[in-house]
């Protein structure tokens, strides 16, 4: 199955009521490589800084959208196992993150999980303002899982 | 200053639109300990389980609630450092959380704070499904600090 790039925006910025009312916007989107905007109006917290949960969300996403640019869906699936964000300091503007995946882990990934029927992988980013400085940086462990794995 | 139950219910229940959206309510609200909930609908992933995001928020916000209970707002202010989210297996209902703290944990935070300016704590959580199965465990590092702490 191959998606289109309408198809793959759509499945990220809409995804669910959750991140819709967000406001995610995607602003790259290649085979490997993801940016993701959020705005900061609507995502406040009580001090008018971007609340922690906006910021967990926009670290999480680039995960599902990596997989949707990068992997079969026809025949795997993503599944998040843990996240941690680090809080660097207060985002008082909207927000953007980039990730990329290279080409050896991308393929890494698609041997293991061909194999194994599964495969973990690890995606590091940073959370940046307008200004470029970064207010958070998260880590989370991912799995790419096979669809309907062979049986052994 | 002294907090009225109400107005504690009110900062929990809808300190700032991202959380009021998700529909989180107080179960339980006492000095050093609280317990809340989040409804499924609303906060679904693609998949109809409860959303990675939804999660981290409902993990996030006793932090502030012990807080409430706990400390005196008018001498202290809480910020969140780090969020460790661990996925144990997907939410299929409503979910709870109940955090606690001991008196020597929070005479600790306030001696520290009183003294330093700030006091570090950790606060690990269990967020149960409808059935009181473990759908995710959480780590939060937080800090105390003193409001207008006097010159050393």
């Amino acid at each position: 199955m191959k998606l289109t790039t309408e198809m793959m925006k759509s499945f990220i910025e809409k995804p669910f009521d959750f991140v819709e009312r967000m406001g995610l916007r995607v602003i790259e989107l290649e085979p490997r490589s993801v940016k993701l905007s959020v705005p900061l109006q609507g995502n406040e917290n009580h001090i008018g800084t971007m609340y922690a949960g906006a910021l967990f969300t926009i670290a999480e996403i680039p995960g599902g959208a990596l997989f949707l640019t990068t992997f079969d869906v026809s025949r795997f699936y993503p599944v998040i196992k843990e996240m941690t964000l680090r809080f660097i300091k207060p985002a008082k503007t909207d927000v953007t993150i980039g990730m990329v995946m290279s080409v050896p882990e991308a393929e890494r990934i698609v041997l293991e999980a061909e194999k194994n029927g599964k495969a973990e992988y690890v995606l590091e980013g940073e959370i940046k303002d307008k200004n470029g400085e970064v207010v958070a940086v998260s880590r989370g462990i991912y799995q790419v899982r096979i669809i309907n794995p062979i049986a052994q």
